[in-house]
């Protein structure tokens, strides 16, 4: 299994910017068009544990749109082989202030339509001391 | 990429649950093992963001072992091909009571060594209503 193949990694970072875009700007069709269209995809959100492509929409297209924009940091984008990655950020928003820090990890395949977030978890923690 | 292919499935499961059993008996040598030994993994636990497997081992080592036990629920761990995986679970534990619940989700890859967590996260928060 080769890691971090560079056009691969090239590939899934684009998708992951794609998906930043998409999210702090409340790009719906875009943040649904990346997730995979299945019931078995999960994500864990800051708020909420959503099981299927069904519920992952339908939060989306209930969520305040108010309050996105966020400064990632510590972004690493792992590839597995030719089909799979892993997106790990974590993030801050002006409204979490200093002493709470976001982490967003994603699991990416390629399926024939594209890359697609398979599984993804988002929490929000005190921003730890070390 | 064939999702769920059952003899993949079952070998993921079983890695899945003796990583179960490790955390619940706090066996640090198991839970340091089923972990990709890698500057590449990262693990964002309930209270701490880790890079590298060093990280990951040291905090293994330095944590208390009392109150571990859980109880999981909703568990769905779903193959990718042959080589890759996502596990993804709530859970509980006594001390949490029931206003609060975990989620806890691992990215498996099947590494020369075997099956390994290549990232992982953790968090806690409050139940959510629906």
């Amino acid at each position: 299994m080769i890691i971090n193949d560079p056009a691969v990694h090239a590939e899934v970072s684009a998708a992951f910017a794609a998906y930043e875009k998409a999210l702090t700007t409340n790009d719906v069709a875009t943040l649904d068009a990346l997730f995979w269209n299945s019931e078995h995809t999960i994500r864990y959100g800051i708020g909420e544990n959503l099981y299927g492509y069904g519920e992952i929409a339908a939060f989306r297209s209930a969520r305040s749109p108010v309050g996105l924009e966020r400064r990632i940091e510590r972004t690493v984008i792992t590839t597995y082989g030719q089909d799979m990655a892993t997106a790990s950020t974590l993030f801050h928003r002006e409204a979490m202030g200093p002493e709470k820090i976001g982490r967003q990890m994603q699991t990416w395949a390629r399926m024939p339509e594209g890359w697609r977030v398979v599984a993804a978890h988002v929490s929000i923690i005190p921003t730890p001391k070390a």
